[in-house]
């Protein structure tokens, strides 16, 4: 079985202030024209420019400035760069798009809650964007895992596959975005995916949402980092993982227990919506292989005992985000140029 | 606020065997044509002819025969008893729907691992039925739970309400129907909305399902019958109940208990795909309106503690099934109508 989704030609690695030209990444199929897509995250923005045919051109990276302005200008620097070193004017993108860790209102492109980036009360982004780029660009947001579930969705070849999954995000916290028969699940308030926040543990670890228990307390990278530290500044999913394949009897404990946590979050999605795909995304899935086998050994040894689950195929279901691709911006790029509703 | 979903004028009780032709609940906006539903249950089977203006007109209920045969017969009873109290002769009806408690392919109307009801083989039930029936009526099949939902949201008066719901079944088992949007979200593998098989307790209750603690084991008819069994033959539900307004303490642990199990439920579904509301079906919601209090209470007490759940007003989302309207039926009769894609 793929260790990411299938298909999908290597892109350009993502380097910090970097952009480059390659081409050959399909993202599925899509309306002519250029867009640009732009993942903005807590520490970084990341932006990429999307091809006509879904190939990605060329990619660029700078850190993140917390706050409305910050956001606004970093936003135009990802696209002037990205338009400039392929010689394109702005007036010849179909579009931006930009995916932001927070409640966004599609139809307003007014974002809020955005606390990771610095946007609390609702700012309307969109238009603030567009303002800033100038040129008539169409500008669009949407909620970053959405964005990311459809860069999941569309790195697949343009196979007749069922556009259903679940993108989630193992990062600082535990969410996920969910793409249902091709239609982005965004939720009656725009909370679809909070599976972070469900109880994992009665009477568990305390969560910043004032429960106790939630799921991200230790399916997260937080929660990973605090019970494997890094001695030397590599992330500590790669340590904890490394040390449990070297035979550390305390690692491999701390690990089975970390894909116990992301193979709940697999069952809760997958009973709840039953979401033909979940794709690992989030920094702990730079660990690889290494943690797609563990959750699928976790959800293994779960459907022994049930032939319910069994009848599931739960570990079958699970992928790992594409490494090569950047899922968020490749989204956003989508959103830019007008293919979600 | 309510504690059923407004609107809806009485329709008639459904007594055994009984018909009557009661009109006035609007069941929503559809197509014009006299259509059945048949909802195929355990113990048993309960039709309700629907008029073209979304009115019930009448009810029809037998027990129910198991396996193939008896309930092809059943549901031939069912049609012909009720049309024939109206009137009608048989090709007058845009359709037959019936709503099965297994995993059903609607485009074929086969049916499976309907275990309750004695069809564990595919098995072309919408065809038998069909035969039986003659006079080329269309005959339409559907999961039971997702005939349940589409009934519970037409039962609403026809203003423009978003139809985003889960129908919550708290019967012998637990389990939910999912209309996302105006869309039965059936999975894809026909698993969506089991969340009565996701845990609540780790290490907790063994299932059936050969899992240990699931939801199932604490929120469901079964369980609040075991944890507190009728002495006289009334409903365990009613009885319990009862016993806790009375003041007794260990019933009033119990029910709180209970109201826990099924708080949990309403979150995952909130949480997971955030429908607009939960209703709460099945025999236990015949305790009525003390159990909506309880299951309100709780997530109250539950989001006191957590500004984030505060934010998803979860309290406000649960509601009871009216009990007047054969929700399981009536959105038997919408499918059979062929308002269902």
């Amino acid at each position: 079985m793929d260790a990411t989704i299938p298909g999908g030609n290597p892109v350009v690695p993502t380097r910090t202030g970097t952009t480059s030209t390659t081409t050959g990444t399909r993202v599925g199929p899509g309306p002519a024209g250029w867009s640009v897509g732009v993942d903005v995250g807590g520490t970084k923005v990341l932006a990429a420019l999307l091809a006509a045919d879904g190939a990605v051109a060329g990619t660029h990276r700078i850190p993140t400035v917390r706050g409305p302005d910050g956001l606004v200008a970093a936003v135009r620097t990802c696209v002037r760069a990205l338009a400039a070193d392929h010689g394109l004017p702005l007036d010849a993108l179909s579009g931006v798009g930009v995916g932001v860790p927070g409640v966004v209102d599609p139809a307003t492109g007014s974002v809020e809650h955005a606390v990771n980036v610095g946007v609390e009360h609702p700012f309307r982004m969109a238009d603030a964007i567009a303002a800033a780029l100038g040129d008539g660009v169409p500008v669009r947001v949407e909620n970053d895992l959405n964005a990311a579930v459809l860069g999941a969705a569309h790195t697949v070849d343009a196979v007749p596959t069922p556009r259903d999954l679940a993108f989630l995000a193992l990062g600082t916290g535990v969410a996920a975005g969910l793409l249902l028969d091709g239609t982005l699940r965004r939720g009656a308030r725009r909370a679809a995916g909070e599976v972070g926040h469900l109880t994992l543990v009665p009477d568990g670890l305390p969560c910043a949402c004032g429960q106790r228990g939630c799921v991200e307390q230790y399916a997260s990278g937080r929660a990973l980092q605090a019970a494997w530290p890094s001695p030397d500044g590599r992330p500590a999913p790669l340590v904890l993982f490394a040390d449990a394949a070297a035979g550390d009897a305390r690692a491999m404990a701390v690990r089975d227990r970390f894909a116990w946590a992301v193979a709940g979050a697999v069952r809760i999605l997958v009973l709840t919506c039953d979401v033909d795909r979940v794709v690992l995304g989030g920094g702990v899935s730079g660990v690889g292989e290494p943690l797609l086998e563990a959750v699928r050994a976790e959800l293994a040894r779960e459907t022994a005992a049930s032939p319910f689950l069994a009848s599931l195929r739960l570990a079958e279901r699970v992928h790992l985000a594409p490494r090569d691709v950047p899922v968020g911006a490749v989204g956003a790029a989508l959103v830019g140029r007008g293919e979600v509703v």
